[in-house]
């Protein structure tokens, strides 16, 4: 099974970011998670993003904040689909790091998601890998069906609770 | 071959549309385009996001301005990846397609590319199919080569008619 | 009389959500209270909007953040009147359930009220009822009443504490 | 039958407002158009919102750029429910007239629409009638029925025309 | 000597509209401070704005955050200078209420000031009043010159310690 | 009567601007219209304004486009009551112009006006000035009662032509 | 003499771009011009940026448009004053590649000029080579005097035209 | 060694712009820190400006929030390079600091890092300096070295605790 990476610009990201791996784990896709910047270290980024396809990895994540080029920089390189989390950062409200992820140029595709959404990335990248595999796209289903009945459930505890719930 | 669609939320945006259509077919990826409203067709959009993995499709694109739920509402239905192209409409320079296309959720991502990225979209859903597919991997990578390539010629250009740019 | 219905998203948003249950009870207008995810579970979305208007609802309130679809998704559903709340997360700050919920497509309007509006939203309904309801439209009237009163009350509170208030 | 006002700030705004009439017309919902600035004829505007509801009407549609107050000072006056329609001028594309229009504070709603929204106040408030009018909710129904075909018959012509649109 | 008013939109911006009248009283400049809502009481705003001239007003500064049109509401009834204090409120960090102050239609000017700007309110309307009130004009030139003075000592200071600030 | 001085930063402005000098001529207000530049010209910017007051000026008012710094500069310069113009240029609509003149920090008020807002400058000064000339309060009266029966006069003709213009 | 580097992302900057060569030329500074793209050559971007320095460039300048890498990626790989042009493209107004040029995270800074700004870009590049080189120097005075006597002359010109200005 | 001032227009935005100062020591670059407001104290602004040059200085960076036009100010008055940092304030998140900051006219720019980006005004400063100075490039260098190693150590250590980190 191809191996998804997730790469995050700074280790202030860390916090930001680990939700993509909890929900890679949670739905046993191997992965590695590795601190590259595209600005410090652009060597490391280049050389990561260049050999990820022959090392195994199947799709790059990328998270970053600001003027946040990592995501790019890794499709720049490699021919993996990239997608790539906005993270928030102290000013803008994570603004900067949206626009700079997704309004790439032609030629060059960053499938962005929201603002933050470290776990959407990882499911994105499931949704990709479970194309050629099966017993990933069960897993997926059931990721999808257990997210439905949460939502079901928390609907029939509201319904119970709803007189304390107004009267609080 | 797995089969890519590209659904558009009004038949006003297949001029913006039409250029991920012309590059799947340059990429030689079959694919189905279509005119589906989550607003207007909301039982077509349910029921073409249901049957699309079984009926062939690996990717969907969507493209919708405005309140740009088209993509979601595939996502909700379907476990297939999908790719969201905000269309620019006549107020608010796309803004408002790009938050409502990219910010989904928990659980459901939408991978979004750039506002009127057609082109990104159809080569990000290549990169996508191309994971399982040796050949169509070959042809991204021509094409990576061949933007590679107009760059360097453009930029020869440039060094040649240098003097004559700045005389004009 | 016909009943309320408010929707919420996600269980996150019933804090946000509350004050509309609040206003609706003090105006004796009937109303459910439901979870359900335009994303999550679009079943329940669509069969709920679909048989709204038969079970006796003559108003839908939808609560959401970020791409936040459900609004639009009931409004795709229902003839009924739909009233979006858009619902601040943890990122910029509301505009992106604004602009999804308010831009919506020829066809296909949601009533939109502030950001976090929920109280508004149900005063809204209340006032569309109140058209073939006269007892409601005292209501409505007493409430728009008090809510003079209060402002008059306070500014006379401020006349005779202005000093304090500006030696503090 | 209750009429609908459509009330302008300016006669600049006609052409963006006309929509609005059109569409109330072809569903034969009675109705009034006028031009009442909040600003240049307070006592105008005041005079028609405290009037309105003996004088016939029953939803009142305002439309206004900029600082668009109109929506506004209809609501403070008036308890029938006030549709507003946020008008692009010149400059900021519309966002300042969506917000002075849709951050009513608490207590004073306005339906906000899209910017330039006008086909959609229309439909809103007959939306908003229908509730106590079977014949015209009939109406209502047919209109989301010929939206529906439409979408359905582009599509159909999209898929005869795909290979000439291609070529093209 | 005319007074100024000072007027907000409801008792929750008292905080940040203080400080005009601590400048103003400060400047010794006669003024009144109220509570009065353009929607919730519009009655008095009009009455207020109509009369604010023959009861010895000179200038009117209006608070109001949100869809603010508390400044342009008194604008629209009074001929005496209207100033604008656009106030930060829950969500949207104050840019809906600068929007809906500032950009007043043709004919109605609002002389707007920064978000929660209520001190420059209180100067500008001293250096209003000052254009006909000699000893007035007096106290602007020296809150100027303790303004300069102020930086000044604040640099010294800094000069003074810059070895410590540094070593922090 | 104290005049009144229309400063552009650039002979680019003078269009945008010109309506400021087209209504303090039809209100009989004597002024001066000046091209100086806060940066290019920052010398004749602090004498112009440093003498305005004692050259018989009472009213500043400031166009500049981009980061528009002329009507602070004036303002540093200058106890008079400065307006400032925030005047749209090629990029950004005229949001970083209208921030730039608007949001200055405690102690330095610039009176703002809408985008582009020239003709509103204008008024502002004359409402300003009004407040010590009485001949001149009745020109501004005048002027409003003016607008006002421009928009009654539209509102007929719009009753008039209703059909024709629905028909269109 | 050092040299600068004007590169942009692609051939369609070149229009925006040409004023930063054309005001080089003026100042007698001489530069190189190249289409080089982050995202389509990343090797010519890296190769380009680390021997700049030895090339004999003092100062490079990055022109590039939406998630605009091009800046950010010379300033990873090169320690030479890197000056970014943001180059506002078909959506957003340039506010995209605003945010992704200037929001440089900690240790590699980007010299962010206004949107469109090439022709400042340019005089930057000439300020800071102009620090070791007296000549420069006096040519980029004689510039900021030249420009300084335009904005004289042209208000020369408009005090002798006024009257045909305002009857036009 | 040319020197760097580093002036802030108010003693709040001290410990925003305190890590300039920081990095200049670290980098062994003589600096002034000052406090000068181009509002408040608009002389000494233009007097800093004018002799700084002769006064031995290279770079002058300015700090300033709000409608933050200090930068600009020293660009009219000196032709040394500026760098500007916006600086965040209560409102608006720093956005309208960028844009007075960074959208200078033609003929006058200010090189502008990211808000609140003071460590990176430093770096930029001595990037500039080190074009004549090889001892300070030498110091560049190893600063970048650093930065480099950080990030490695950083993701060493996380591949070291990745399951302690995921467990947590």
């Amino acid at each position: 099974m191809k191996k998804v990476a997730i790469i995050m610009g700074s280790d202030s990201d860390l916090n930001a970011v680990k939700p993509a791996a909890v929900m890679l784990r949670k739905l046993e896709i191997p992965f590695a998670m590795r601190i590259i910047s595209a600005h410090r270290t652009p060597d490391a980024a280049m050389r990561f993003a260049r050999s990820a396809a022959e090392e195994g990895f199947g799709v790059l994540i990328a998270a970053a904040g600001k003027a946040a080029h990592l995501a790019g920089a890794l499709a720049a390189n490699s021919p993996l689909p990239v997608i790539g989390i906005p993270i928030k950062s102290s000013t803008l409200d994570g603004l900067d790091a949206l626009l700079a992820t997704v309004q790439m140029p032609s030629g060059m595709p960053v499938a962005t998601v929201a603002i933050d959404g470290a776990q959407n990335a990882a499911i994105l990248a499931a949704q990709i890998l479970a194309l050629s595999d099966e017993a990933l796209a069960g897993r997926v289903a059931a990721l999808r069906a257990e997210q439905t009945k949460k939502v079901i459930d928390k609907d029939e505890q509201l319904q119970k609770n709803i007189e304390n719930i107004l009267e609080a």
